[in-house]
């Protein structure tokens, strides 16, 4: 029953990777998509899964990451008491994936689900956020509208949003988002697997409603100097968040996973500048006031 | 006595700072300097010094700092367990540099000197190491060859220059390091203050003497996109290492240090490509070979 519910999964999160590759090809016909069929061994030394990573580099989408992994077998004793686990093994699969368009006036994007089993406890994890660099207002309404409306038959959605808006924070920059979140859910675990995957599964299906629309939207507006000075700047702030906080930058990097796969995150271009301040009263010192939690779904 | 001793301390750092900064101005004469004359507040909200905080950005130097600072008063029982001090107060001074020159044939340096105590202990901590974009063998020689020669005196360049190969490391890339090393010292305390102190001057004041003939020497050297986009791609490993894996960054920021003095290190420009790999057979194919512990001194 339980094999019959990981393959379930695993099953999923490749549909959604090729699903979402599809998107990506449509939005951009300059992409160049790099694969990677990667295998891995367990902290034993023995066969312990693998991953498929799909890297993206083109015009429209500066650089994107789409992967899927199958991990199993030994952990370290560390790395076992960091998850909570009194057990040596465990088995996890997800999908994680990061969209850094190359106009600012288009959010980039990041969600990741994920199933782990740790001896005989299984949890999920996941979620979808954005981090939109033009006060579109209309834009992080329609996409909380989308999660909103997702997590509604579970009546989980104000709680995976404070989550989010608690999560994705620049400790060191006085708290500041790394955008306007979305929803977030770790250790989720109804005491039903079965239920728990067919609601994990439910939500991540409307990650592409939730972000190409935007895409298609938005992507041949134009932009100036400014925005892309904005755009860079921030995306400062992403590296920021994903090398100093991101547990699961952190978990991948002490645990031995792939580097190249993990930092597939990382956005192409980037700009860190002393004390960068946008130009007053420009929609970019607007943007400013829009990372930090507020309501936006309006169902 | 010992308050004598830190006086003098931080007076050599102001005048170093002073000193660097008249070279920096020469070098680069269409330099702007952004100066932050900024106070803290210690762990018991008291007043707890504060710092000289030197922003540079210009044509030739793309950015640039040069900080000084005098802290002190009451520390957190976590932070003063990090330190290894039993003792809930401290006083640290020091100078923190970091250059990082447009053109990529001119390394990006970065030096520090600083004096601690905790409690009725001393230790002083420090050193200066160089990052090159391009293959010039004599550059990494010239530069290890003045710190060899600055700590002859001292016997101790070949146990600094071990410590610097082993620190600038980033473990999650294969070990690769940072850059060419240099040297590096902490928890530095013979018994006899004085006799640090007057070590740590001696040393310091060979920096600019390290680095800024290699700038003369290259400022003006002709270079082509690839040379920039390998320069644009290893600034990505720098700030790698400085947000995983530098101590001085986590404990700054963990310390409620004052977060744009200490992320200035960050470079002005940079990139992050999936699996980046420079051209082979190309000169940045061959500085790849250099970024491991290597004996460069010829003395």
């Amino acid at each position: 029953m339980l094999d019959k519910l990981k393959q379930n999964f695993v099953d999923h999160v490749r549909n959604l990777q090729n699903e979402i590759t599809r998107e990506i090809k449509r939005i951009d016909p300059s992409i160049e998509l790099v694969e990677d069929n990667w295998d891995r061994l367990d902290f034993a030394g023995e066969k312990g899964g693998g991953g498929i990573t799909r890297a993206f580099t083109g015009d429209i989408i500066e650089n994107a990451g789409v992967n899927t992994s199958v991990v199993y077998g030994a952990i370290s004793p560390e790395f076992a008491k960091k998850i909570g686990s009194d057990d040596a093994t465990m088995w996890a699969s997800g999908i994680s994936l990061i969209i850094h368009p190359k106009n600012p006036k288009v959010p980039t994007t990041h969600a990741n689900f994920r199933m782990i089993q740790a001896g005989d406890k299984f949890w999920f994890g996941g979620g979808a956020d954005l981090t939109p660099y033009y006060p579109y207002e209309e834009d992080f309404e329609y996409f909380h509208n989308v999660w909103a409306k997702a997590c509604e038959p579970y009546g989980n959605y104000d709680a995976f949003k404070v989550k989010c808006d608690e999560y994705f924070v620049n400790k060191h920059r006085d708290n500041e988002m790394r955008g306007i979140g979305g929803i977030f859910f770790d250790h989720l675990n109804s005491g039903n697997t079965e239920v728990d995957l067919n609601m994990v599964k439910d939500l991540s299906n409307h990650f592409i409603d939730s972000f190409f629309p935007l895409m298609d939207k938005r992507m041949d507006e134009t932009f100036n100097e400014e925005d892309e000075d904005f755009q860079l700047h921030r995306r400062g702030r992403y590296v920021e968040f994903n090398l100093l906080h991101d547990r699961g930058t952190m978990f991948g990097l002490q645990s031995n996973g792939r580097t190249d796969s993990i930092l597939i995150s990382l956005p192409g271009r980037v700009k860190f500048s002393y004390k960068y301040a946008p130009k007053k009263n420009s929609p970019h010192e607007k943007m400013l006031e829009y990372y930090y939690p507020r309501d936006w779904a309006r169902l």
